[in-house]
């Protein structure tokens, strides 16, 4: 990560006019500042973002500094996944509605860009995944994830069976509607709905979440962030899985392919405003303290 | 029921401001429309609820027509166990805070009561529980409960081991916290925090929980409403047990007891404004979509 | 159903041998005793199950006073939407590993066979579902279930968001991967690994289950035998849902269309040997009792 | 941890046959071998491990250079709680019904000992927490855990409301049964019960886990093994609750006084046979795979 920050990327869905008026903002008061700011070329035909230099996606982490993301968590993770490998911090703006990795309101996203440009933020590192799928002839696909990799049944709705392995060690073969690889930072997300902890960001660990799982005592497994994971369908039923990363189809398996799923090389950098507090993210987000329900 | 709603009482922890202030309001609007108000004698010295007739607690429930509860969810319980065998119908008055029973606001409470008084009110049956507690020499002791009957491991917090049995058949030997068997009123309170279904209370059943069990597949067992439970502690362990009907201590118990639960010869009756909605109480006390988790 | 069982239609895979040799020697003792047998035509070239008269598979209910079904849990539930409406009761064999549905084994199924003919069985009505898609042109599909009727989310792995009323009364928005409606029969099937409850056969309920549910409290609800349940995806984002009874695809559903589930017009009969015990089945499907886990 | 063991330790409740048996074998195979054997002296009157050194229960573990614990996994906790600080390895050996942490069986207890003896064993460190009792005055109480420290509720049942911090942090304001903290190896005991996932023990965390919590997502949280957590009960509510390590009473707290909990000092080792294999244990003990409960 570089220690000053000349080249700004903006990323989001820009022909969306709640994205495009705050990026539009961010880049006026950028250029005021002199600093080069960046989009993405996009299909859409117009936008409101004008008078920012528009370079192919594939070539935007490499060419800036620090990329802000505009818009929702999905969009965190869609520039996540684009920055992984390219040391590029990330700053999480959203669009008025608080989201776990995008903690900047509209309101504070320029205070907080002029901090961190003088220099005043927490950093903090975030781990990623690397799904890949290998199949029988040895082909390879692989992308990586900042929330989870997520193994589902296939279309007709029949549950799948399949075996998973750490580093090497059969562990179980399970039977339900599929598998859930999360990091910490995927903990608050479709990992909570099917049953698995919440795992604080720092705590270096993955999880593996079955779900719905037919055996009642198949439970969240929480393993060392390094491991290496082996997920295979069980032979001679015919199974088909879907493999997502951060629910974007990597591809389908069969019982021929192993998907396998460990540490990323490279983590993620998010940049937080100094007065950032993980624990008050969580009572926001999740109602803690909001409930009304009575007992007695 | 009676048709008529001549004589009322009021109910609730009059010594408390926010109590009283409200029971006044009610007295004052009863007796403008020449009805008879009664409230409990209490052995606190004063109270603000002057000009209201009162007698003893334990004549409550044979004196009047209409009981209107004022307080939680808590006080509308120990009306309901008060009025049991009465046939005296409840009127629950939360004090600026909606409860599962307490579904009347302050604000909306003297229209309620005209309008019920008017006899336009919508009527709701309760099953209730009872609870017994038969020693090895025959002795009984019996409570009644609205919300739940809860046997908990003694004050050593050693988990305790108990066997069920439903009409004369043996279910399961449990080992755990303890166990819940809950009416469907009750469902929503401490059962739910245990990992009990959320029961609509037009159902004819039951729910028996094992409380944090130790066999994961133990899950929540629905019975018909007039199935007779019967719980004893493993004998040879010196295991203790705590009985509890709607959070009021029935007794303990060891290896020579046998506790029963089943349904009261009696129900509740709650009196609702016309344009009740259970499924409107239970999003607004449950949060339901106001989460603003995100996932994707 | 009828009094005496004189036409006896054999139900199952009979192209594979564990179930075409119990049903051959089912046979031959019926024949032995004088009845009819028949079994179904299948495309299959040849079974092994040779003497028995094959009808067309739409007429076999039609025919038989009483079907026996050979197999494991799945055979029983097509079984059962075979018969629905026909009052023909069913007996479920398995193939040597106890089923929820299928209790006799085939050590004991010629001796319960014959106990059944001598009129000395416990019979069991079971509720039924229909879950009927209605499209925007009015156009209908109809299937029956036994155990649960499934809405889950479309082939591209993304959420659904959902409305349910019950009796016309609007519950909830959910969001999630779908959502089961199952009867007490289907409650420790699929419902169990979603977190339902189990519910006993004889309780008059249905209960209302999300899968993997975006909101935490938004928990199982268990409802009236009778109620009328409608479902319907949220318009505007593209959402699109399978559903499916008892495994089996009913059809997908859009925005445009609602899915609505009810108790079937006709229930199912199961005969059971007079020593059948719903709770034996449960300790030994559960493993309860047998856990080893240790405490302290 | 030395290097050669010379001196040897036998644990556990000398005065049950089923202890002392192989408590004695143990003691003739290692005094064939001209080790130094040794046990606690115990109040009970006599028991069959004659020919065994007695020192002081509280001098055992500054005297041995290893302790062969025999029994259950809760005599293995009392083992452990006593060698914290002293660097004295642990074995575990089982009375016929594997634990998790006793994974010796006696029919191998002596062929493992021999192997351990000749240098050809696993060595497993893990963690262990310390919690403290701070009173209001400033009085401690403390003690060690190596599965759990848990919070719970009072004798009057009533729930019991608390606020918990992470390293000074604010994190929550829970209601409910209680709370739990766990390591690794207690995440299989009363941790899972509770809803808390599995950790594998080479991972560098705790768990926190509300037990049977008034809000539904106030769920299990998964921390650094480092942390601080400190507890405390709200006030004004006349709330007590019990505080116990691994089962065993460290005390209670009221209103005034805080719990702290963080990592022990020092760490226990556990003795293993090459063979053995994490994951085996699970399953076997969570009856992983070997479920019977059918679906479709």
């Amino acid at each position: 990560m570089k220690n000053e920050f000349k080249k700004i990327g903006l990323w989001g869905r820009l022909s969306e006019d709640n994205v495009a008026a705050p990026a539009l903002q961010i880049s006026r008061h950028l250029k005021k500042r002199g600093l080069e700011v960046y989009a993405a070329k996009t299909a859409r035909a117009k936008d409101r973002l004008v008078g920012v230099e528009r370079i192919a996606v594939g070539s935007l982490a490499a060419k800036v500094d620090l990329l802000v993301a505009i818009g929702g968590d999905g969009n965190m993770l869609r520039a996540a996944r684009r920055v992984a490998g390219h040391n590029v911090p990330l700053l999480g703006v959203n669009r008025g509605r608080l989201g776990f990795l995008t903690d900047i309101s509209p309101e504070a996203m320029l205070d907080t860009i002029d901090a961190i440009l003088a220099g005043n933020y927490l950093a903090e590192e975030r781990q990623m995944l690397e799904a890949t799928i290998v199949e029988e002839n040895g082909t390879k696909r692989s992308m990586p994830a900042l929330n989870d990799v997520v193994l589902q049944k296939g279309d007709s709705g029949r549950i799948i069976e399949f075996t998973t392995a750490v580093d090497g060690s059969y562990v179980n073969t399970h039977g339900g509607d599929g598998l859930i690889v999360s990091t910490a930072t995927g903990s608050t997300a479709y990992a909570l709905s099917c049953g698995g902890p919440i795992i604080q960001p720092d705590v270096d660990a993955l999880v593996m979440i079955p779900i719905c799982p037919h055996t009642l005592s198949d439970r969240p497994l929480v393993l060392r962030g390094s491991s290496d994971i082996e997920v295979r369908l069980e032979k001679g039923q015919g199974y088909l899985g879907h493999v997502a990363c951060d629910g974007e189809e990597l591809g389908r398996i069969d019982e021929t392919a192993t998907l396998r799923v460990s540490a990323a090389a490279s983590r993620v950098t998010f940049l937080h405003p100094r007065d950032y507090n993980y624990y008050e993210l969580l009572r926001s987000k999740l109602n803690w303290g909001r409930t009304n329900r009575t007992g007695k």
